[in-house]
C-alpha cells in the first residue's frame, strides 16, 4: 500500500485520478490538493465522491507532501510543477507531472510554444516521457515522469509503428484530431459554457497548438531525424473522447496484411492498445471510461496514402489512467492494476 | 465461481450486465444469449468488449441453459420469460428476470396494463420482488427474482420511508420522472433516432405508463392499504440517468430534522442509497455508471407539501446493477461485490 | 419604421432580440447596449451576425437612448431597469423590460423573493404584465411593459383557462417544469460549463424559485382569490426549450371533450398557442426557434387529476419573441409581424 | 407565385424544404410527396408544421405532378429520380434533384461509387450541377438541376478559389470533414439511435465515401485537369452542421494578404459565403439554420501547407437552402429570396 498525494485534484484530470485511485487496491490517497477549495470537503466539490472520499481539500505544499507520500501527482497549470520541484523533493518522493513542464527536452521549444519561462530546466534532462508503451523500461527507473498530453498519446500510438517501420513519409504527416470538451478544463469561461459548445464544432489552435512540438519530438526520436507535422485539434460537443484521423503518404506499395502485421507486432502484447479488425473504424464510445486506445488504418490506393485512426478517452489513457499506469511501473505493480475498467456504453 | 447465462444480452440492459459481470470476481458468464445475433461474436456487436469477451451470441434455449448455469438473467421483452420458465428449470437454476413478467402479483393488473396474456401465472406467487433494500431477506431464499423496473426502483427508494412512517398522505402522491434515452431500449425506431431525441423533451405514457401499477403495488404493501398515484415519465436527451421529483401532502407539521432523521434511519446502513446534505439536490451526473441512488427532500411550508427527489443510473441500479445485487444476495456473496463503481464524471 | 434600442444585447435573450428584430420589417435597431463589450463590434461577440449587423456595442445610457428611439428593450439583470427609469424617460419612449423588476405588483413579495431592494416602486402600478394573450388590450395602451418570465409564460398559458373556468382546485396545482440551459444565461460559471450540464439532470431552486410568486400573482388574478402553488424547475441538457407538466385536482367529473372545448375556446383565435390533438404530448423540438406554445392535457380518472402540458422555446415566446409581440401591440403592428418563424427541426 | 411539388418531403432534407418554402413569399407547395406516409397529414408526421401546413402526404406520381407544378424537388434515395424522369416531364416542369443521380457526368464513376445502375444516363449531360456560386449562369437556363451534396458544397466553396488561382498543389488535397447526424437521414437504424451517436465520434466511409468523386469532378473542372483527393467524413453528436478542415501544399510562398485577397475577390459579392476575419475559425453554431457558408484559412509556414476551413448547415446550404437558391435562379427571383434567415444561436 503506497501513499499518494495529488496536487490539482479538483480539475477534470485530477478528479479522474481520484476516481481511478479510489478503486486501486494498492494505493491510499492522503492529500487532495486544491488551491481553489482549501478546507472544503472534496465530496462537496464532486458529489460523486459522497460517502466515498471523506477528506478535505488542502493547499499545495509540496515540501510537506514529499515527506508524507510515495508519489505525488501534479495535475496543475503549465509552469506550476516546474516552479515547485527541487532535488530535496525528488530525493524523497516520486513525481508524475500531468502538465507539459517536463515533456519537451528542448527548453527553447517549450518556452516558445507555451509562452512562459521554464523555472527549472535542470530537471528536464532527467524527466522520462511517460508514454508507457514506448518508454516502459525507462519509466520503471525514473524519479520524475512527464505524463504525456492527451492528443500526443493518441497520435503517437496511432502512428508511430509506421514511422518506426519506415513505411510512411514523415514529411507528409497530417493529424486531424477531435476532442470532447473535458479536455478544455474546468475553468469558468464563456467559450466552454454548455450553450456555446453544444450543437457546435470548430477547429482551434490551428497551426499553433502546444501539443504539436510534443508530438514532433517523439516522432523525431522514432524516425531518428527531425519530423515536422500538421496538427489541427477540434472541439466536439461531448464530454470524453479523442479521435485522431491521420494522413501520410506511403513510401512504397504495401498490402493490408503488411500494415496490419506492423500494428499487430507492436501491440499484440499491449493490454491497452487494441488493433481493430479490417474496416472497423475506432469510435470513442467503445473506449469511454477505460484505458484503451483503439487503432486501425485504411490504405487509399488512389492517393497512395495511409489513413490512420485512433480513439481514446482523453481523461483516462490521455491523462489520469496513463498517469496511474506510470505509477504502476514506478512501483513494480502489475501494469494494468486498477486500470481494467470495461468501457462504459452507452 | 458461479456460472451465469444471460438471455437478451444485446439490449442495453443486457450489455450492462455483461459489463458488470465481466468485472465481478466470483462469476463467469458462459452464455451470451441473443436471438438477433446468433453466431455473431459478442464483441462485434459491442466493440467495447473487444479483447474482453471472446464468446459468440447464442440462441435462447432455456432448458439447455438451465443445465449449465447457476443463475440465468433474462433481459428480454415482456412476456418472454413467462412463456419459457417451468418447474424443471427452476429446480435446476436460479432466475433473475429483468422484465416485468413477475413483478406484479395481480395477474389481471399485469394483463390490463401490459395488454398481453400472462403465460405462466402460477409462478407469480413464488417470485420475489427484487428491490434489495426492501426485500433483502426474502430475496436470499428465492428461486425466481423479479428485478424491479427502473422508475419503480428510483421512486420507491425516494418515497417509501415517508409512507412507512406515515408522514405523507398517500392519496396525494405525484411522481414526475425524467429518464435518459437508454431506457427506451436499442430497437431501431424513428422516435429514438439521435435527431429526434436530441434537443428535445417530452412527457410520454401520461397516465398510462406500465410502471404505475408496479409502483402502486409496492407502495400499497408499505402503506398496508391501496395506494393510487400519478406517475408521469419524460424523455430527456442524455444516455443514462433517472431523476424522480415527487410531491406529497404532509399529514402533519414536520421539521427538517425529523424528515432527515427518517431517511437516515432507513438508509444509514445501506451502501447504495446516499442521503444528501441539506439543500443539495440529487443530480444524475453524480451517480452515472454506479449502483448508487442519491436522495433528498425539501419541505415546502407554503403548500404543506414534501418534495422528494432521487437520482440513479437507470442501467445500473435501475436494471443490471440491481440484478447483480440480487445475484449477490442469492448466492451469499457480499452484497456490494462487483458493484463498487465510483460514479464516472464528467 | 420605428427605432429600437436594446440594453443588455449580449446575453442570450438580448441576442435573440437582435436575431428577431434584424428580420422584422418595421424596425431598425439603433443601439446595441452591452456594458461588457463597449466599443466591440457586435458581430465579433456573436459571429452569426457577421455581415448582418455592422454596429458596435455601446454603454447603457438610458437618458441618451430615450431621445433616440421609440422603444427600449432591457434584457438586463434584476434591479437594473428599476434603477434607471424615470418619468422623463417614459415620457419620451416606450420600455419593454425583460427582467422581473415590474412583473410583481406587491413590492414586498418582489423584495422577499429577489432579495434586493426595489429602486423605483412608483412605476410598478403603471407597468403592464406583458402576457399578450392575457393582457392584450392593456398592453396596447402601456408605456412600460413587464415582459413575463419564461416559466410563467409557459405555465400560465398551459393552465389558466382551467382556473378561469373553475374546473380545477387551485389549492392543488403543482408545476413541474424543465428547461434547456440557455435559460441559465451567458455568465461564466462552473455550473453552466458544458461538461457539468451535459449528461445531467437536476432540480434547482426547489420551493424557492423566483418565478413562483410571478405565477401565483397571475393565477390569483384569474382565480380572483389568492393561489399558492408548488413550482419546481429542472435543468436539462439542451439549448432551448421549456416543458411544463402541471397537475391539479378536478373539481368535478369532466369529459375529454369538455376540457378540450375550454382550451379551444381560449386559443382558437390565438396565433401562437396551438392546442394539440388528443394524446399528442407537447415536445420542445416542435416549437424550437418559433413563438409557439404547444399545449395539451390528459385526464387521469384514477386519481381525478388533470395533467396539463406545455412546450415553448424559452428564448422566443419565453423572452425575446414575446417582447417583440408586445412591441407589435404597442405600435399597432400586426401582432405576428416578424414572428412567423416556422419551428426549426431537427 | 409558382407552384411547387416535393417528392420525398418527409426525410430531413424534405422537411427542411417545406420549412423554407413555407416562408418563401413567391411559392406555394401543392404536393407533399411521401411514399411512407400516404394520406397521413403532413403535420402529424412533423408536428412543428401543425396549423402551418394543412395538407396530406401523397404518393410520388411524377407524371401527374408535372402537370400541376412549375418545379419539382426530389429529395429521394439514390436512383429514384433517375428512374422516374423523362422528356415529357422535363418539357412541362423544372426539376431540382437533391439526390446524387445527376451530379456526376461520368456514368461509370456514378455506377462504381454508388453500386447501382443509372436508369436514365441520357439526361446526365443536360443536368446542371447546382452549386450556385460556381454555375450561376448555367443554372438560370437549366431544366434539370443536380443539387450538390452537403460535403461537396462545403468542400468546394472552402477550397476552389485556391485551386482556380493555382496556389495549391492539387495532388496534395486532403479533406477531413465532420457532420452532424441529420446528414445520416431519418431511417430507423440502430447506428443512428440517440444512445449510439451521443457521446461518440467516428470516421466512416474512409476512402470510399460517395461524395469523393463528386468533389473530384468539380475540382477537376476548376483545375482543368484530373484531381484526386482524400476525403474522410466523420459523424459528430449534433443535429445540424458540417465542418470541413482541408489541407493542401502551397505551390509558392504566399502572404496572409494574398490568400485573403483571393477569398475576398471570389466572395465579396456573394451573399451566402462569408470570409471571416484573420484567426477566426468557422464554427457551425454561427451558421445554424441559415444558408451561409463561413470560410477561413491559415498558412502554416512550418509545413508550407494551407489549412482551409468551412462551416455550413448541412440541411440548408448543404441541401434544402441551396435547392431553393437554385429555384430562385431558375425562376428569376432574387437569389436570396426566402433564404435570409439569421443563424439561430444558441
Amino acid at each position: 500500500m503506497i501513499k499518494v498525494g495529488i496536487i490539482g485534484s479538483t480539475g477534470y484530470a485530477g478528479q479522474e485520478l481520484v476516481r481511478i485511485l479510489a478503486q486501486h487496491k494498492k494505493v491510499k490517497i492522503v492529500w487532495y490538493g486544491s488551491r481553489s477549495y482549501i478546507d472544503k470537503k472534496y465530496a462537496d466539490v464532486f458529489q460523486n465522491m459522497f460517502e466515498i472520499v471523506d477528506a478535505q481539500c488542502m493547499d499545495d505544499n509540496m515540501e510537506e507532501l514529499a515527506e508524507m507520500v510515495d508519489v505525488i501527482f501534479t495535475a496543475t497549470p503549465q509552469g506550476f510543477c516546474a516552479s515547485l520541484i527541487n532535488e530535496k523533493i525528488l530525493s524523497k518522493t516520486k513525481l508524475i507531472d500531468l502538465s507539459a513542464d517536463f515533456r519537451i527536452k528542448d527548453v527553447n521549444v517549450y518556452e516558445t510554444w507555451y509562452g512562459i519561462e521554464h523555472k527549472n530546466p535542470s530537471f528536464i534532462e532527467e524527466a522520462v516521457y511517460g508514454l508507457c508503451e514506448w518508454n516502459r523500461e525507462k519509466i520503471k527507473k525514473a524519479r520524475l515522469v512527464a505524463n504525456p498530453g492527451c492528443y500526443p498519446t493518441c497520435s503517437f500510438l496511432t502512428i508511430y509503428p509506421f514511422i518506426k517501420e519506415g513505411i510512411i513519409d514523415t514529411n507528409s504527416i497530417i493529424i486531424d484530431a477531435k476532442s470532447g470538451t473535458s479536455g478544455a478544463g474546468r475553468g469558468a469561461k464563456v467559450d466552454n459554457l454548455y450553450c456555446e459548445v453544444n450543437e457546435n464544432m470548430k477547429a482551434y489552435g490551428v497551426a499553433t497548438h502546444r501539443h504539436t512540438p510534443e508530438i514532433e519530438e517523439q516522432f523525431s526520436y522514432v524516425a531518428e531525424k527531425p519530423v515536422v507535422i500538421n496538427f489541427t485539434p477540434h472541439l466536439v460537443p461531448m464530454n470524453r473522447g479523442i479521435l485522431v484521423t491521420a494522413y501520410a503518404s506511403l513510401k512504397k506499395k504495401v498490402s493490408y496484411e503488411e500494415v496490419k502485421g506492423i500494428y499487430d507486432s507492436y501491440y499484440k502484447e499491449e493490454k491497452f492498445v487494441r488493433v481493430l479488425k479490417n474496416d472497423i473504424c475506432p469510435q470513442t464510445r467503445w473506449v469511454e471510461g477505460s484505458n484503451y486506445v483503439d487503432v486501425n488504418f485504411k490504405i487509399d490506393e488512389r492517393t497512395n496514402r495511409l489513413i490512420m485512426m485512433g480513439a481514446m478517452d482523453n481523461l483516462v489513457k490521455g491523462a489520469a489512467g496513463q498517469a496511474v499506469q506510470n505509477m504502476n511501473l514506478l512501483f513494480g505493480f502489475e501494469e494494468q492494476e486498477g486500470l481494467e475498467f470495461v468501457p462504459l456504453f452507452p
